[in-house]
């Protein structure tokens, strides 16, 4: 076999400004200073409001998501995150509250329509689209489906806005070409969200990813698209939540978003990285002195 | 905060054969003897013999599929391999070779009929499955659909074979937590196929991902579903397939996925991987005799 | 080869404040509130304060470093860095400024008595230790002499404080481990310093590592000894330095290193990761403004 | 903070051979057939044959050592290995074999001299070079002193051969880095030896690197080193070495380190891994069938 000339034009794993311009042209800055800023039901994001989305794991009750969209309004939480549909690495559910699917999702519409607060939730089939629309304010492509681009397409083509998790695998460079896909169909409203990424040392046991805050100034560095960061995924452990939700709205994040829920220990799902109302109140706190030395708020 | 008491018992990251026992009933080991035989096509997996799949990263046109086909069984090869609808980094398709979807697969379907060699090819959508289902002996998931549950369940109720490609940053438990959906649908005919990963070095940035064989005898330790190992993806660079294919074998694998291309610098797509019908023979005859080394075979 | 039984006592990847406490005796905490608060020539680390330690990364002329002297201590470095003795991946130095050694310790020393900054420096070799201890404050072990644990004991037997950088590919474990051998002798003033690790992303070509963050709730969980970040080292990337130390102080970190240059463009080590004075004023005092909300401060 | 032109000059993360032969001019291979070939102790390297190294983790007693070096000589081993100086990664040796140091060479030194055949043990001291080189006919630099560079020169300046083990963490570029300081040094008998890299899933907890075998492909790409694989400290688990060490056979690996043990749950440090006679015996058998197909032996 005959040695081949290397020639570097195929990479695939770093990005520059210039293979993003040419690559992915809607994601790309035009200039330095281009950063999108729009508004979801109300709600402004690129801009001096960093919102937090706040909620538990799995939309468990409608008893339990009144209460939790009861407070994490009160302490500041602009959107009620909760999951009804979800991809469960195990396709058993002995536990009859891991998955609640249409049931959950007529349960947070009463949590919207009641405390007024809007939602995010997670798709992972086409044919669920128009009844999560209904309630949903923004679709999440959650993490395992950031390359399935026939369900990017479907949910870029109702024009609701999406939040579009990294894959723990991906690469900046995968992340932004899955992004193009949505903006190709016209749907301007993309929200990025980091959520922790496989690394060689995540620190316990019980941490399957590590936080990579790096992704947001380089993120910022090519794409104009928000970025929000979920530090309850990032760490899989409550006691590194709230120094790491500090460090990411230090870091310049565009948003957060934080598991809560009333008894974390009888979460349902992951309760070893929820928090309770208390240490989401507290946290809301401190990140907001941290906001405002960056010139912008949480609450 | 409190410190929580450490437990164990969600470790996310690492497997034991107790763990696949109880969260994955279907795909463990039964006894440490326990390994899948069956036929595809009439071709043995998991038994002495070592298929080959070879053929093009993608249908470019009728008249490459039909000289791959030819040639790629003339050398040897159990299945031609071959993409028609592809999940591409990129959303444009600058060159009209990225996808050929429908007319790919009928280009496949006539490769097929007259040198009368089966195919395995990707899937990415519910819909497609008829189409590609009347062609297909052999259903692809990509490694970015490896956990897009609802695509699993719907190929798994065809009772189709499916080969299931490991997620590049997907841990061996994610793996097996996949194809645990597709057995629950009594599809007992799947195969893992391992094609690099995402790592810290990957020694060159033409390779975006380092193969993984010490994955082979864990996978095999707990189990019993054969492995297959596609060398061309995982090392992203031709001079590295041989030896790379050489080392899949000895180390167990249960067959190898080969990029073929008469012309590999011309190829449409991934143009540094494939390899020539001479190097294909070539390394056919080597993997044969490693095979004899394993008292399994692959011509 | 018989199947042998699974036991999870050599975990050597993860750790547990258990694991901590039995391994690393000195290393662990004693309790939840126990952090070490020392002072190191009049500098108090672990407490109120985050030192800041800046300088070139390399000590290229005497004029150079007392020009960055004065700028450093007048915006408020507690601590003059550079570099005299360096481990460079290159044996070649074309460039007569790669090392000054003997010379760079001395113009080290003038800078410190000109400016009475106290100073740290990186120690490579044993047979230095009375040269550099004559005029380091601080014993800088780097990345790559973590585990020389010869040097770290007769580096430790000076009682000169010591700061420990974390290899690129080392685990935390790893290296308390290397800590546990400097407490050993006695030498109780240590401090950690997180610089980047070797990561599957890392978002651009030019950068080798990835910072970890995550590692400053993680360690501080299991033992009591400062710890603090490099993000210059880290990100490898001058845009990215300000938003990573800000993201540094807000994860906890108890110092920062900064890389600090009145020309980087013209530095000759590593000119793509340096700030020049007025960048590092800049970043003092934004740093200062979130250490007041972790009720610290930087000036 | 203005915006940088992004070049791409230093990238410290990928190699070339280009950029290989610029660095390190004296690693570099000079055309596409230049491979080292030399003789240590009547052994050849780099050559048809593929020499393996046995022996135990540490040399617990001058009874184990010469039951193994009589047992390892018969089975086909070229040379004994054994630790008698050891980074370890706890200071505390409550065991007392941990390391035996000085004895433990003498131990070596009387295996050697009964049994005819030569030793390789590690070297962490500049201190113990004359003990050590009084019995050692290949110095082992460890993982963890890679890049420490004033022990890589003055082992280098004794002349006698040198096996240089990469870094859990470090690239190729790294490691050949190093290399490039020992070969400066006028001395050419270098051996490069993987033995595991920290990624992200090594696929057991009892595993903590994951075994690289592209890096035989790239490094032979580049340089023309022989190069060694320790599937026992690579996989650190005993049912994966014997298929780890065909894979190696068969990519291209011109060495074979195996930690054999007579009774291996009773080794005194990494118990996992260890093969007893029996297993080595079984294991030589096939590895020199794998070798013949690549036209090399090994025994």
């Amino acid at each position: 076999m005959k040695m081949l000339k290397i020639e570097n034009k195929f990479p695939g794993k770093d990005i520059t400004l210039d293979d993003i311009k040419t690559k992915f042209p809607l994601v790309a800055k035009k200039n330095s200073k281009h950063f999108s800023i729009f508004k979801i039901s109300g709600v402004e994001f690129g801009g001096k409001k960093i919102p937090v989305f706040a909620g538990p794991n799995m939309v468990e009750s409608e008893k339990l998501i009144l209460n939790i969209a009861k407070n994490v309004k009160k302490f500041g939480a602009s959107f009620l995150r909760g999951g009804a549909f979800k991809p469960l690495t195990f396709p058993y559910r002995g536990n009859k509250y891991y998955e609640t699917r249409e049931k959950g999702i007529q349960w947070l519409k009463k949590a919207k329509e009641i405390y007024d607060i809007p939602v995010i939730t997670e798709i992972m089939e086409e044919k669920h689209l128009s009844l999560i629309c209904e309630t949903a304010d923004i679709l999440q492509i959650g993490s395992r489906n950031m390359q399935n681009f026939p369900l990017l397409t479907a949910c870029a083509k109702t024009k609701k806005p999406i939040m579009l998790k990294r894959h723990f695998g991906a690469s900046l460079r995968d992340w932004l070409g899955a992004a193009e896909y949505i903006l190709l169909e016209g749907n301007k409203k993309i929200i990025l969200c980091e959520r922790g990424i496989s690394a060689p040392h995540t620190h316990r046991s019980t941490s399957r990813f590590l936080i990579d805050l790096q992704v947001i100034p380089a993120a910022k560095e090519v794409t104009h698209l928000p970025i929000v960061v979920d530090p309850s995924h990032a760490t899989f452990w409550r006691p590194w939540v709230s120094s790491m939700s500090q460090a990411s709205v230090a870091a310049g994040a565009d948003g957060i978003m934080l598991e809560v829920h009333p008894d974390p220990e009888k979460s349902a799902v992951d309760p070893l990285q929820s928090i309770n109302f208390y240490e989401f109140k507290k946290i809301m706190q401190n990140l907001d002195k941290i906001a405002k030395v960056k010139k912008r708020k949480i609450l």
